[in-house]
C-alpha cells in the first residue's frame, strides 16, 4: 500500500510516521528543502515511541520516498493526506493537480478549521475529498476526525475510516460539517480564555500550565467532560449535577466574549513567559519528554483496556492474525524494551527478564489450551518455581524474543527452560517450575485431558534436544 | 494534628481522606444524616488508591469522628476546610460560628466560584480565611488553588501552603484574586462550548468525550497549552507559534458570547446522551476506573519525575527522614501491591515478585552505600543470578516487607537471601549472586574499601542465623 503525504512539517511528519511504522510506503511531496531533514526528525521520535505501544510486532517499516512533483506523490497512492498551509486557495490548487492525476483517490485534509465543503468547492471530485484532521503528536495520539460534507461519498468514508483503524487511530466520524470539527473549538475556547489571564496579569503561562496538568488535564486523558461530571453527580446521577451547575452558566465568569488584541506586547508577554517557564529544555528534548509521557499514559490505559487503551489492544487485534502464530519450536513471543523497564544502570531492570519469561510460559500456556478460558473455568499453571540466569544486557528499544524447550511434564508438573535472545544471542535463561492447580481448592491436581493432549507431544518432540548445561544450576553454583 | 471538615459531601470526604491517611485526626461537621455513609464511601475509594502512589510508608492513619456542632469540629483543630453548598450567605454563616470558637484557624473555602474578599465579608478574622480550591477526586489529584485577597495574613497562607503540600498537593499560589480563580474558567469555557454542541446536535456527549481523551487530554496530563503549543512551533519556537495561530483567533469558531438556554430539554438531552454513553457502569464503577486510571498516570510521571510526578516524588522525600532508616536486621523495604501488578489470576504477576526483590537488594546496597552517586561514579553490583520460590499468594492492596540475610560476601561478591512477607508469612524466597563491576570496562573487580567496610561486618553479623532450608535448591529439586 502507499500513502501520498503532501506537505512535510511537524503534521505531514507525524502521518508519514504512522503510515511507514504499520507498512506502507510513503511518497512525500513538499518544495521545502528542510522537508526531509524535518520528516526524519519526526520519525525518528515515531520509531522511539510508537513501537513500544504494540504487543504485536509491527509490520517492516514501508519505504520513504520524496517526490518532485505532485503528481508523482499521488500517482500509484491508495490514500492521500494533505498537510499544507491554512490557505484555502493553496489547498484548492493543491486538489486541482492532485486530482487532476488521481482523480478517485481518497484525499484526507489536515485542516483544523475549514468545514469539508469549502475544501471541495470547484474539485474535480468532491465526493473523494474530506477532513481528517490529527493531532499531534500525530504518531501517538489516536484521535483523528473525520468529517465528510453531504457531497461526500459514505462508502469512500467507511473505507477511510478502516484505514485509519488499521494505522492504530481513532476515527471519530463528525456528523455535521462545522468550522474548527469538535476538539479545536475547545482548544480555541480555552486559548481565548488563556490569552485574558496573560493578558491580565493574573497567571503566567507556567501557572496555567500547572492549573491544567495537576488537576483536570489528567482526569480528561482517561475521561471526557461528561463522563467525569457524571460521577461528580454522584448517586443522584446527572440530572443531578445538571440542575446544581447548570446557574453558574449565567455568572459573568469568563471574558470569552472578547478577543484580546493579539499585538507584539502580547506575545512579547507570552513568548518571554514561555521561555522562562520551558527553556531550560530544547524542543528536541520537550518531544521526547512528552513522548514518553504518552507512552507511558497510554501503557497504563491498554493495560485497563479503557479509552484509548481500547484502540491499541483492538489495533494488536487486528494485526495477530496476519502474525504467523507461534509453534513451540520458534520464539514464542517478541518484546521490545519500553523506557519503563530501564533501571538506573541504563539496562533493562531485572524484574523485567522474569517478565519477558513470564510472557514465554503464558504463550506456551495458551499454545496448550491453558488460556484465559481455561482460568475462568477454575484452573490454572501456577510457577511454584524459577531460576534466572544473567547472560548479557538489554537496553532502551532492543527487541527481544522468547523461546522454549519443555524440560519434563506429567499431568501437574511444567518444567521449562526459556530463553531470552537479543539478535539471536541469550540475554538471559529462565528454568521454570509450573504446577497446575485447582484455584478454588488452592491445590494441584491434573491438568485437562486436552491440555495434556497438546503438552505430551511437544515434551516429545523437544526430549531429543540437548539439555542446557545451565538447567538443575543452584545460585553461585561454579560453572562445570 | 487535627482537622476540621466542614460539609462532608464528595469534596468534603475527599479532604477528609487526604487528612486521614496522611495522619491527622479529622473531626467532620454535617448535619446531613447521610454524611458519615458518603465520607466512608469516599474514604473507601481513598484507601484503595493514594497508599498505592507512596513509596514512603505513610503515617498510621489518623482518627476519623463526627461533630454534631460546628464549634465541636473546630475547637482544637490546626486547620479547617469549608465545603458547604455554593451560597454566599451560608458560608458567611458558617464562618461566623466557626470563628467565633477559632477565629486564628486557617479557614480554607473550596469554592469554585466565589472571591476570597467576598468570602471575608463581615468576618471576625478575615485575615485567616482564604480559597483552597481542590479537584475531584480530592485524595488523587494534586492541584489546589490557594487564592488569598489583600486582606489574607501571608505568612498564615505561606504555612497553609506547606500543609497541603505535606498532604501530597500542589498549591497553585493564584496571585491576584478572580472569579472561579484559574482552571474553573477553562472548565467553564469548555462546558459552555460541549452545551452548545450538544444543543446543535453537531456531537453527542460521548462523541465530545472521545474528541477530549483521545487527543488533547491525554496530552494535557503532562503538560499544558503553553508548553505543548511550545513543542508544536518547532524549533522555529513560541513567537512563531503564536504568530502562525494569532489571526485564527479573530475567526468566528466558537459560539462563547452567547450562553446557551439552560432548560429542561437540554437537561433531559444531555442526561439521556449521558446515559446511553455510560449507564452500563455503576457511579461506583466508574469512579473505581477513573482511581485505577489515575493512579497509573501518576505512577508513569512518578517514575519520570515530571509534573504531578515531581509533587508525589518530593511527598516521599518529605516523609523519608520522617521514617525510621532501614537496618539490615529488619525489613529494607515497605511495598504495597498495586492494581497493574495483578495477572489474571487475580494474584500478583510473577515479574513483581523479583521486582520486590530488587527493591530489597537495592535498599541493602544503599544501606552499605553503593547508591545513585556510587553508580554515578561508575561502579554498580549487578544481578547474576537469581533462585525465585513462590510460597504464597500476594493480592492486591497487600502490604509487603523484603528483608534481607547475607550468605556470603567478599570483594567482589554478594551473595543473599531475601524473603517477601505479607504479615509476617513469606509468600516468595530470593536468592541472589550479586557481582561487583566496572561498568565502563564490563568487567566484575573489588568493591570500593568503604563499600566492604559496611558490607563485611553484615555479613559477619549475619554468619550467626541459621542458613535457609532453601538456600542452593534448583529447580525441581525434591523438599528434603
Amino acid at each position: 500500500m502507499k500513502a501520498a503525504i503532501i506537505g512535510g512539517g511537524v503534521i505531514g511528519g507525524g502521518w508519514a510516521a504512522r503510515f511507514l511504522l504499520n507498512g506502507w510506503d510513503v511518497a512525500v511531496f513538499d518544495p521545502d528543502p528542510a522537508a526531509p531533514r524535518k520528516i526524519n526528525a519526526v520519525l525518528d521520535n515515531a520509531r522511539l515511541s510508537l513501537p513500544a505501544l504494540s504487543d504485536v510486532p509491527l509490520p517492516a517499516m514501508g519505504q520513504l520516498s520524496y517526490a518532485t512533483t505532485l503528481t508523482e506523490a499521488v500517482t500509484g497512492a491508495d490514500y492521500i493526506q494533505e498537510s499544507v498551509s491554512e490557505r484555502l486557495d493553496l489547498k484548492h490548487r493543491v486538489y486541482a493537480e492532485i486530482q487532476h492525476a488521481a482523480p478517485d483517490t481518497p484525499l484526507g485534509s489536515s485542516t483544523s478549521g475549514y468545514k469539508p465543503s469549502q475544501l471541495q468547492e470547484g474539485a474535480i471530485n468532491p465526493a473523494a475529498i474530506f477532513v481528517a484532521h490529527p493531532f499531534n503528536p500525530v504518531y501517538l495520539l489516536p484521535l483523528v476526525e473525520v468529517v465528510p460534507s453531504p457531497a461526500s461519498d459514505m462508502t469512500l468514508i467507511e473505507t477511510v475510516k478502516d484505514t485509519l483503524r488499521s494505522l492504530g487511530m481513532f476515527p471519530l466520524h463528525v456528523r455535521k460539517e462545522i468550522d474548527a470539527h469538535i476538539a479545536d473549538r475547545f482548544l480555541e475556547a480555552v486559548w481565548r480564555e488563556a490569552l485574558w489571564l496573560v493578558k491580565d496579569g493574573i497567571a503566567t503561562t507556567e501557572e496555567i500550565d500547572e492549573a491544567i496538568r495537576m488537576g483536570f488535564g489528567l482526569r480528561w486523558g482517561q475521561m471526557g467532560l461528561f463522563e467525569t461530571y457524571r460521577i461528580a453527580g454522584g448517586e443522584a446521577g446527572m440530572k443531578h449535577f445538571l440542575e446544581q451547575f447548570g446557574p453558574c452558566l449565567t455568572w459573568p465568569w469568563t471574558r470569552l466574549m472578547d478577543v484580546p488584541d493579539f499585538n507584539e506586547d502580547l506575545v512579547d508577554l507570552i513568548a518571554g513567559q514561555s521561555d522562562a517557564q520551558s527553556g531550560h529544555h530544547s524542543i528536541r528534548d520537550l518531544e521526547r519528554i512528552r513522548d514518553g509521557n504518552l507512552v507511558g499514559f497510554l501503557r497504563v490505559l491498554k493495560d485497563r483496556d479503557w479509552g484509548a487503551g481500547q484502540v491499541l489492544n483492538a489495533h494488536d487485534a487486528l494485526r495477530r492474525d496476519t502474525v504467523k502464530a507461534p509453534d513451540a519450536d520458534g520464539p514464542l513471543v517478541n518484546l521490545q524494551v519500553l523506557p519503563s523497564w530501564i533501571d538506573y544502570n541504563g539496562h533493562m531492570t531485572e524484574s523485567r527478564y522474569l517478565f519477558a519469561g513470564s510472557e514465554t510460559s503464558d504463550a506456551l500456556l495458551r499454545l496448550i489450551g491453558a488460556d484465559m478460558d481455561y482460568v475462568a473455568g477454575g484452573h490454572s499453571y501456577y510457577t511454584a518455581e524459577t531460576h534466572i540466569l544473567h547472560l548479557g544486557e538489554a537496553k532502551l528499544g532492543d527487541h527481544l524474543t522468547g523461546s522454549v524447550q519443555v524440560l519434563e511434564a506429567d499431568e501437574k508438573r511444567l518444567h521449562v527452560f526459556i530463553t531470552i535472545a537479543k539478535d539471536g544471542t541469550p540475554v538471559a535463561t529462565l528454568e521454570q517450575m509450573l504446577l497446575h492447580v485447582d484455584m478454588a481448592a488452592g491445590k494441584t491436581c491434573p491438568a485437562a485431558p486436552d491440555i495434556l493432549a497438546r503438552l505430551l507431544p511437544i515434551r516429545d518432540a523437544h526430549a531429543s534436544l540437548p539439555r542446557p548445561a545451565s538447567a538443575g544450576r543452584h545460585v553461585g553454583q561454579r560453572k562445570t
